[in-house]
């Protein structure tokens, strides 16, 4: 039991545990890593949203499951904003890279509203699921918004 | 801790845990998110193999991390093999779908390889990490030659 918390405990820490710098060959990988993360958290996060909006059939287990890897992914794609990775194939404006420390407050933000959405998604409760599917999709499109191109 | 136990669980269990068919709006989704779960797969694995490579310094704690979240990762994939995904923007050959099976045999090969790989990156023992990084990286190989175009 001790080994399975470890092992969460390293994935949840995984930003803070390695060198941001050192994990890509090249910028355009960091790029490639960041969406595909990007596009495996958001396609688990669609699923519940899809359920709290009404579009499918509310699944308590398969929200739950679903809750949890996007949450764990979350943790993922912002090891992929190294430097130099602001050019290629990305849609990521350079204030990512000019206002640091602010982008980063933008992605603690989502990160801490899908631990909420995963406690949320955790309870059954539809109606706290709503609420933190909400906050969540506030959370990435305030990000979004403010540093994404169209 | 039982909370984290059922967390990681249900993450382990994804594969079975939710019909796969149902998962994706578009056949074209369902071949985005398998690539892009693959590309996180290979990037957390890829970082460990160039330790047991000595193309980098081995670090054991950055290894146990990059094992762990490669582990998680090979759970996910496979469900993005859904009925009609053998076509767009894809090297998925049809007799992943003609010979399912055998392909899904191959699946879990590689799977248990992994899981191998992850509990040998614990042990921080670098020569059985290189093992195991040579077993992962043959199972890979073994899909990617019968199921992969070129």
């Amino acid at each position: 039991m001790k080994r399975l918390f470890l092992a969460i405990a390293a994935f949840a820490c995984l930003g803070t545990a390695l060198p941001a710098a050192a994990q890509f060959a090249k910028p355009e990988d960091a790029v490639k890593y960041r969406k595909a993360a990007f596009t495996v958290m958001g396609a688990h996060f669609g699923r519940v949203a899809a359920m709290a909006n009404g579009r499918v059939p509310f699944d308590a287990k398969a929200a739950a499951s679903n809750a949890e890897i996007a949450t764990m992914m979350s943790k993922l794609p912002y090891a992929g904003f190294v430097d130099g990775s602001d050019k290629g194939d990305t849609k990521a404006k350079p204030e990512i890279w000019s206002e640091r420390a602010k982008f980063d407050a933008s992605a603690t933000k989502m990160q801490d509203e899908m631990v909420k959405f995963n406690a949320a998604a955790k309870t059954g409760d539809l109606a706290a699921i709503k609420t933190a599917v909400g906050a969540v999709g506030q959370a990435c499109k305030g990000c979004h918004d403010t540093y994404r191109k169209e």
